[in-house]
């Protein structure tokens, strides 16, 4: 499949024909070895990473592709407002450092996390859409302030792995955690698995409903035990409230993933797109047990990222 | 050409041919990719960088040389003083850095910001000279304390690219700015033009002359109208005052690079190394206008970089 | 030799092939070029580094390997506690990371200091242990936090390439530092001296003692004039006390190493893993000297870790 950009499942035609790429591309990691050879990609980070950092480097370099990696925010703080007179402490405009960093590779992967201060903002997303304004590069969307793509790619491929029915119940639980995250996994992969086709359910405090405009099609069920009804996988993760928006409006413990919730899912497989905090978000004895599928998942994010620079380059090559 | 090291215009014996090997290697920038396999550059970074950064590891791909990038203050600070008793906060002296890195690489990039605050260290180049004395393998200077040749090589390849005339009329600007700067990108575009036989005028308000041994041979002009009659290329840059040094003596408007001073100039191209601060230094109004240069400049930066370090491996092949 | 990992002495059958090997890379260093392609080796420093850093990336390129550099305290703090409830400011446990990091590599270095709170923590080796647990790819230890065997290693060999009688008396002299530092690489010189059959007399103040499991077999000496009699190899280096755990208990000056206890000695060469703090712990008068192997030993950290690395592969493949 080729692939102009990747910012979010609206940029992939065909959501189920990419996640079987990555299938076969996981069977034979160096089939495209040539692809990427004498290509660039400049990976910039404004926030942390640890799986997203060294999973897009080995992506890359299963590709053969050059990997430089920027932390932003290690040099200087940017300017984003049109028209800004700059005598502050921002030196330098996004207008000059996408149309600058752009010449110099040939794919641009970007991570900005949201402010969780203004929904209208961060939903805009300001920085992915600068770099592809004042730039020239396709764009991999390395988690924005709204969306993690590469993670729901991960997910519907760690999916396709386990599932044992045509058509399995998938439950996205919130679940507490003390300190205010963004929507973006939660969003994604509630994208993904509707774009799948998937069975979703939903489960959440009141207060905490995702973006109707992503969820439509989804089941929205507020009593966790009725949501692990016959589940055959549990995707836990926090998120901050959509409508009050970036806040913590409960930490409700009735959400916290542990073994007693397990006997009425249909032996249910826990998914969690890490870092996860322990005994917090969910327990040991899930976390710990064989129905965890967390490293996997993680293992799933680099044959995920090489099959999205795969399909970008030859997108380029066309 | 060969090279033996880069540390200023004066270690280039032709600089108009060498800015006809940039140009040559830009039509074809993978032609010396063999030229550099087995061959390491440590990038040694004691100040933030972005284009610099990003470029010089383009051009060390470009000729297939390993890079190595380190944020020298991420560990520790370096001592640089003879016959210091290191009892404080530094750990090691620079006499075994220079040495030991030396040993890892075969050419070294260093990054080395003035102190702003003595004049006679400054232009000691004391980080860049202490590398020399003590380290063992080539220098290319990613802008030290008073130099950026990296950028006056850029600017020169630049300006040879969009001259419709013999001898164009070159204006390098002064310009307002919040923050002390150094004179490194001032003074090199100046030897730089110099050296090449460019027909140079320096325009800034009183107390901000460079230093006189660099500027001999270029037309001072204290009223900015005067300075733009004719102009082919205007280059703008803040500096802080080189006789008062380090210091911020004028904030002159009058300066500043906007659209009303384009009349009486010919058309003049707008040149500024960036980062740069809309509104302050430049209008929006010049930035966005196809008079400006400065996405150019910065990707020429590329080119400059890897002809140096070609210029350099064939130096050592001899 | 293979190598299953390289955590300390002990992982090492034949400590003096091992040496043998490394000089035998040294002599030319791309003979094992082919061995690295498609391998790569993550490098997690929790604490700065500049030679280890160095070193190991250029080790990996000799032999083709790709080399991700991950400061790790840039990201997030890990939670290393079993059964942790992690509702503070850890956001990830080890016990993941681990596993992950794990699977985007082929190859794991760690570098980790001690806390030098609890010798008994300390000894356990909690974060090497960790990912040898919880990971699951061979480990090289970048210096933990009572070993730097990658150091010890480098020294045999600068030993043997210097020593020109059968058996040379070796001294490991502690230093005085304003700082307290680690016992690591007093233990890893000491514990490859003796694996190594050297003769090593250990000089340093009382309350200074090194675990005693680790220098059985060594001769310590309370008087540092004695110690130097007729010694060929001086090796100095500051650490902290083992018994009175992690403190400064003496800056006695009689253990600077300067000149004039040089006259007992068999011409001795002086070495030192660096960084060194000039003229508190050695005088400018011996480390400028040509006595001082200093430099020599960092160039020897890349073929030492080229070798365990090459070690390691060749493990791996039968």
């Amino acid at each position: 499949m080729r692939l102009k950009r990747f910012i979010s499942v609206a940029d992939v035609a065909a959501p189920t024909e990419l996640v079987e790429e990555v299938i076969q591309l996981k069977k034979n990691k160096f089939q495209f070895n040539q692809l990427g050879l004498e290509k660039t990609i400049a990976l910039l980070f404004f926030n942390p990473s640890l799986r997203t950092r060294l999973s897009s480097q080995l992506a890359a370099k299963l590709l053969s592709m050059y990997d430089m990696v920027l932390d932003v925010n290690h040099g200087w703080p940017l300017e984003f407002g049109l028209g800004a007179i700059m005598d502050k402490d921002r030196s330098e405009h996004v207008q000059e450092a996408a149309a600058v960093i752009s010449q110099y590779c040939d794919l641009l992967g970007i991570r900005s996390f949201p402010s969780l201060t203004s929904q209208k903002a961060d939903y805009s997303e300001p920085v992915l859409n600068a770099f592809e304004t004042y730039g020239s590069k396709p764009i991999i969307n390395l988690e924005s302030a709204t969306r993690h793509p590469l993670q729901g790619l991960t997910d519907m491929v760690t999916i396709a792995e386990y599932q044992n029915t045509t058509r399995p119940k998938i439950v996205l639980t919130w679940a507490p955690h003390p300190k205010a995250l963004p929507q973006s996994v939660a969003n994604s992969f509630t994208a993904w698995c509707l774009a799948m086709g998937h069975d979703l359910t939903i489960t959440h405090p009141e207060g905490y409903a995702l973006d109707p405009q992503i969820t439509q099609g989804a089941n929205i069920e507020y009593d966790p035990a009725k949501a692990y009804e016959g589940a055959d996988f549990v995707y836990a993760k926090n998120w901050s409230s959509f409508e009050q928006y970036g806040q913590i409006i409960s930490q409700d413990q009735r959400w916290l993933v542990e073994s007693t919730k397990w006997a009425v899912t249909n032996d249910a497989n826990f998914m969690h797109c890490l870092p996860v905090r322990r005994n917090v978000v969910v327990a040991d004895a899930i976390l710990d047990s064989s129905s965890s599928l967390v490293i996997q998942q993680a293992n799933n994010r680099t044959f995920a990222a090489a099959t999205v620079m795969k399909c970008i380059l030859q997108h380029m090559n066309t």
